[in-house]
């Protein structure tokens, strides 16, 4: 998974149905900004980690969405 | 999801069958351009949201495509 | 998907069984070269369209591959 | 695969029910930081080997997860 | 499909189960090195073809492995 931040938010009226419902996040990866679909409640600044294709799609009810928030960080420990 | 702005779109005659009667348009991200079937009736200078991967295939009937147009977006709030 | 241009083709004795009858071509797509199978019938020259990943394995009955041509491009209508 | 080097780990609170009890690991893969579930019993300073995609989802029990520590490496034989 | 040299090979002990018997090359793919599992019989020095994603797990008896060797190349046409 990646790291990123939090760094806003996307809005659309025209999108597919099955999107309907769904909260999506602007996340700096640090190379890209990526939209993330939201089930965990994250908001500006925080960190998050990020899971990414298929897999994000069945964690959203396969939903056409190919990035998710998974968890909000806590902390991190380097060596 | 990737951000991208529509900047044209592609036609093919010779194609796999099973892409007939989908519109493909040339999805500018920033770093690449992409080509992505459209759905949701996206046009040139349209800010979109991109699936890409198996993901985009369901989407579109399990079609051989892999990025796929999901939203056309109103706005960006960032941080 | 890719857009590139067929640039070549590779061929290959010793392979997976299940790869037999495939034929390979060479894609430039501008930032790599990728070889993808091809079931459309494309040659040297001509600008193409890919699908990668698991989408392309399933157009190609399967086959460990991930990375098809799926469409020979007719031309394209930039903004 | 991607031979990575474990670096520190990460902790969330905050997170999918369905990740409950899998250890991430941060890994230097050489060109970007990764998070990965460790399910082999890695450490920091360990070189790894990391599996990507829906492939370490359905290895970590189909969780939204898309990075996996698969193996520690012993050694590596160059050419 | 990425064309790539073999250059080596790695051995690890710990590792998932499902890895037993699995042979892991390194192969340069000119921008990264990857580390795939070998079914062909390539050896170093060869250039080979390696399939990515699922599609190699898939062809690995769905062990978790991202990149495996489908081919050894005879030799390319360019234009």
């Amino acid at each position: 998974m990646k790291i990123g931040t939090v760094i806003g938010a996307v809005w659309a009226t025209r999108k597919a149905e099955c999107l309907g419902g769904q909260t999506f996040l602007v996340v700096d990866t640090g190379r890209d900004d990526l939209v993330a679909a939201d089930r965990v409640g994250a908001g500006v600044g925080d960190r998050v980690l990020l899971a990414t294709g298929t897999v994000a799609s069945r964690y959203c009810m396969d939903a056409p969405i190919d990035a998710a928030v998974v968890a909000i960080l806590d902390g991190k420990q380097d060596s």
